[in-house]
């Protein structure tokens, strides 16, 4: 038979263990983030109705779903993003969620994107998702969350030069401007998404796209150079005192002072998020050398979405933080970590004969919590114990016919010290 | 607009946060079994090749698939078992790989069957394989972490009455038996997959299978006849003394003794396993009360996978344990348990203007590691308090306008002991 196709489907990526030792490393801080912040963990299924994200279209997201009819004819996806059915589960526990609720996820999601720069058709995104709570304190916290990570991951975040930046904006203050613009509802939403890619396609082809949705010249131009607007000040000069917008994003900054990320952040009217559920609040995270040209997440709040999707009025903010981008920054800093395999022990019966009482050794030594590899390979002593120090191993326990017959083990402590004893074989429960 | 459908796609399940803790606390248990042993976590993307499912058809796995084509026209599907990616894996590695190697996983699979009888369409699977060790000391060590798993999560395994079943047989022992009818390769293979159904259809239907197989009535009665044979005498009264599958039923019963699992296991020629490619070694892990129709796991040794998929022989051998099964019988005996939250301190601001001292204090704790989590609700102390308490909060931190100016902040004791007192504000850092 011809050798099947060795390589995983296009842009989705195999986790070998040397792999998954790096993303349960990954997804462990997440978590213990996630724990520190009082987040309670959910999950949904990578498949969901189709519905789901074609609800409300116009998003680009759902031009790029892995999209299809199971045997039974229903439509389904598989989820591009969590948020959809994050607010589906909130929607379903209805009157018994008690609220603000924290919940985070780490789902995989999926977009049938161009694979062109490197880029994946799959990535695992750490959500974190405060839902029932208005005010910017929940924004502050998620950003202080991130921050967290990015500290316990290595990051230099704490420094008048730091790694990372958090670049804020807030629709309310875009939605003010359009709104003197005639621009409202929907077509607020559409050219959302339209300026969004502003910083891939550029200013031409933003005012390209803007004509198509019916807008002058000069709307167009007004709204690019709008973008360009940065620092609390000049948003302050250009929307009224009361603008709800800036409002918010003056709390929010007071509290980023309270849990020390204020020196992160950077007011910056050009972040809008491509998605257009978001109604304040947007951020995203990027690398402050400008070296990548993705942002590393980003997240936003969207208080109406539970209302289109047939709920109660609920406030809701949360974030996304894919696992590709991150785990490139940090091994390119030389951050990633080398987790050990977790092997304390290893056991070498040299015979079929010794097998059964390795087998004892080695479930007396498991019932104590050690982590024990039995070597039942048959393998000469040169090669087993090359095998042990290569996967970490700190014992090796060597069984021969005349060990057992002596009625002891030889215990090779590994390491630097290669101190060799023989112990009873009672002392292992054999 | 109309509410969205709350439920999740036909046979697939949310997971509410408190569902969530009991699979992360499952979960858990199935990694700190698979470290004990030795084993490495690896993962493939849920999404595959289908020619991975289809590339040797028969087996009623590949009729239920969730295949479809990608935007580009992709045949994929959602993998209905983990084996294959395995394979593929390894091969990929080639030599590069250290043999024997122990693999394990926690993936989720997916297979489009009947609704009936509240069966569910996916669930989350713990695989150990080990690949290329032909003794059967490697399926003597899988069943012993089946069998720890099961300890650990509270089940009787160690009494004279125990809760489980290890049916275990050798498709050697009944190859032997079918080559004497003339039915070998594929026809064998074909065999196996139709009188494994035996328990479900009964065995007129399964006479009727094995005659559209091209099998007499005479034939086909042997065989389920032989079925019917169980313990280590039985099975040797029925073939030669050098039949491998019986020497090694013989040799893995002697290592069940040497770890402590032998009392569980019963030799049992009905058990067959569903899949074509097992060659060796099969066995069904049961409930022993016989309440469950269901294996709650199997496994079994395949040594001519790699071959099919044209790598180089190699020995493996290895089981699925699913989550559904197991849960449910845990909860029927009351051995769920119900993780804490993890929340230490809950915060409490009872204004907007304690927001940034209530977030100061926050950012303390949290470096230290305690899950804190700050109310800002504005709501009154009895609600705050109460949620406190139903979250399992030790410690509740409350901030009023007098007691910021004050200097101070009120540190309940929460639990029966309810102690109060203030402390001063830089205590924690604000």
């Amino acid at each position: 038979m011809t050798t099947i196709d060795l390589q995983p489907v296009k842009g989705v990526r195999d986790f070998h263990p040397e792999d998954m030792r790096v993303r349960t490393w990954l997804f462990g801080l997440w978590r213990e983030v996630a724990r520190r912040y009082g987040f309670e963990e959910y999950d949904a299924c990578v498949l969901e109705s189709e519905e789901l994200y074609t609800r409300k279209a116009g998003d680009e997201i759902t031009k790029q779903l892995y999209n299809f009819a199971t045997k039974g004819e229903d439509r389904v996806a598989l989820r591009p993003e969590m948020t959809p059915s994050l607010a589906r589960l909130v929607l379903g526990k209805g009157a018994a969620l008690a609220l603000p609720a924290r919940w985070f996820a780490i789902p995989q999601c999926f977009r049938y994107e161009n694979m062109q720069r490197g880029r994946k058709r799959e990535h695992f995104q750490w959500n974190m998702d405060i839902i029932g709570l208005a005010s910017v304190a929940a924004e502050a916290e998620l950003m202080a969350a991130q921050v967290d990570f990015l500290r316990l991951a290595g990051l230099d975040v704490g420094t008048a030069k730091p790694d990372v930046v958090l670049r804020v904006s807030n629709r309310q203050v875009i939605q003010h401007f359009l709104a003197g613009l005639g621009i409202e509802g929907d077509s607020f939403a559409a050219v959302c998404v339209i300026i969004d890619k502003r910083d891939k396609i550029g200013d031409e082809a933003t005012a390209v796209e803007l004509a198509k949705l019916g807008l002058t010249a000069e709307s167009s131009a007004a709204i690019i150079s709008l973008l360009d607007t940065t620092g609390l000040d000049q948003v302050a000069a250009k929307v009224p005192a009361d603008n709800p917008g800036l409002l918010a994003l003056r709390e929010l900054l007071a509290l980023a002072e309270a849990s020390g990320i204020a020196h992160l952040v950077k007011i910056d009217l050009s972040v809008i998020r491509g998605l257009s559920y978001y109604t304040g609040t947007v951020w995203e995270l990027f690398d402050a050398s400008g070296s990548l040209p993705r942002a590393i997440a980003g997240g936003g709040r969207y208080d109406k979405l539970m209302e289109t999707f047939g709920g109660p009025p609920t406030p809701m903010v949360g974030f996304g933080f894919g696992d590709v981008v991150i785990v490139e920054i940090l091994k390119e800093r030389g951050l990633l970590p080398t987790p050990p395999r977790g092997i304390d022990d290893v056991v070498y019966p040299m015979a079929a004969a010794e097998f059964p009482v390795a087998t004892r050794i080695a479930a007396f030594l498991r019932a104590q919590g050690r982590g024990v590899a039995v070597d039942y390979s048959g393998r000469r002593f040169k090669h087993v114990i090359g095998r042990a120090e290569a996967d970490g191993a700190k014992r090796l326990l060597v069984l021969g016919g005349d060990e057992v017959k002596a009625g002891v083990v030889t215990v090779r402590t590994l390491g630097p010290e290669k101190v060799e004893e023989k112990v009873p074989l009672a002392t292992f429960g054999a």
